[in-house]
């Protein structure tokens, strides 16, 4: 296989098109916004095949095909009945087995907010790419730094082979969904020690926030279910610096089948081979942008690696 | 005067409204684009005064009011006609005072890309403003780490009261553009031995590359000149961390009146007052994102900001 350069990896996370691309017309001119009650703010992107289910239902969406929009019904007016309305219907369509992703059911609520900041509705997380919402995560990579003597080094873990979604591929030290009601950092310190068994003391006093990425990705099978439902993301980053000499992180709830610590180039080479799962190979490429690994001399698309790693998403934000 | 947030200091540099705004049909509505000879990208917006002084040149531009375009005539179909062309006309208007902002004029070349990472032409610094043209610098910010009697401090310039640009007003440590055929890099090291006298082998050795900004700035009277042209800027950030014991940076070139070092909440409280220049205080807050210091749990804009601060530019870039 020929080797992926860094703007190839960050296509494969930010796969849905640019309205200057010329796939946007055929990929994107046949979808649906999914609108607010009050028809105010676009919230996701529908595909044509769930448009047609959420045609059928008159009492819980507006369907307005001359502008290809399709609303909550103005009489969902608050977050309950909303919340309730959405989860309801995510739970009919399971057990109709009407989409393959909800067979990924979590029993773990998202946060959908408009306006931005403002909690809008709670949904069941595997229904969002359905209705192709904004979704939330925490992602750290561990790193010793370089020394005299040895270049940067980063903990990455294989996935278990068992799971339901990117099956042994490469990770980041830590990655975790942000469920409601749970806050960002609070997240991570939970995933930190659920994933790799990191102390929540240490996570807390050395974990250190460094900003975030966001793309728009286009799922595949590969993400569990049915392939095309759109998933932008939001990721928020930390960076946690420890020593050769700390506690290394460790498997406990099985998700990870094993930590390696890895230098830079080694962490490049299986980055260049596809090994990594498309959103942490993009995380990881923002931790060299970041680090002065990959930087305006040695990569020569920097810029549109840069900006699509920051897409800006066209929806309110969390 | 009420403190500055965070959001509003970015407002000042990110200022070009989005096409979600209200404000951007009345302020984008009567802008035309510039085109390439080929009128396949946009390369930057011109105001209504400037549409009507091309129009006249219609050996050199092709207006286009239909659909609000202007593209430099077909036959400038190399860079150095192009270039040539540019020049000439900017030396013209310098010449009949056509523009005050051609009043600060560099002699310093601009390159414009197109496609991207290719050059299409180079333009006099000071007139690139007038064609809406993307410009690009390299800022860095100094600082000594926190520890365990102090915060983080940072290296803040004031600008020469006798600068015709923002005088007097707060800085990133070493801030400069980046002409023409200079690289990234290089232009750093060159400003960091020009405005703060740092040892090139120092900034070769410790200058980190750390990730870009990009925001869409509305020139006002106090960046020289004309308000209202259209700004949009890409500025490659380092971090340099010393010590408290390295040589401190000193004014050489007269850009810097001092260098001040100044903890993290003496930096934000000049950011609340507005004592930044508009570009410094955003690259400031990048910084203060990357480093933990602006956390999604302490900044309630979070996402509005690192998106704003990585606005995605719709023109070809560097």
């Amino acid at each position: 296989m020929p080797k992926l350069t860094n703007l190839e990896l960050i296509a494969l996370a930010d796969s849905f098109p640019y309205p200057t691309d010329s796939r946007y017309k055929t990929e994107a001119g046949s979808l649906y916004q999914f609108m607010s009650h009050d028809m105010n703010a676009v919230l996701g992107y529908l595909l044509p095949s769930v448009v047609d289910i959420l045609r059928d239902l008159k009492q819980l969406f507006v369907v307005s095909d001359e502008d290809q929009r399709v609303g909550i019904a103005p009489e969902y007016d608050s977050v309950e009945k909303r919340s309730k309305m959405m989860n309801d219907l995510a739970l009919i369509w399971r057990n109709d087995n009407k989409f393959k992703v909800l067979k990924g059911w979590r029993s773990e609520l998202y946060p959908i907010f408009y306006p931005s900041s403002k909690l809008y509705f709670t949904l069941e997380r595997s229904a969002c790419p359905i209705f192709g919402l904004v979704t939330y995560g925490a992602h750290m990579i561990a790193f010793v730094p370089a020394s005299d003597s040895q270049k940067l080094r980063m903990w990455v873990p294989r996935r278990s082979r068992t799971k339901s979604t990117y099956p042994s591929m490469l990770d980041n030290t830590v990655a975790g969904g942000i469920g409601y009601p749970y806050g960002v950092f609070d997240t991570l310190i939970k995933e930190c020690g659920e994933e790799a068994g990191f102390d929540p003391e240490l996570i807390k006093e050395k974990a250190k926030s460094v900003g975030n990425v966001s793309y728009y990705y286009t799922r595949t099978s590969a993400a569990g279910g049915e392939s095309g439902f759109l998933q932008p993301e939001v990721q928020y980053c930390y960076d946690l610096e420890i020593t050769e000499h700390s506690p290394p992180p460790q498997p406990v709830d099985g998700e990870a089948e094993e930590f390696n610590l890895w230098d830079v180039e080694k962490v490049q080479e299986e980055l260049a081979q596809g090994n990594f799962k498309p959103n942490t190979a993009l995380v990881t490429i923002d931790f060299f942008v970041r680090h002065g690994i990959i930087t305006p001399e040695n990569e020569p698309n920097y810029l549109e690696i840069t900006s699509r790693m920051h897409r800006n998403l066209e929806h309110p934000l969390r």
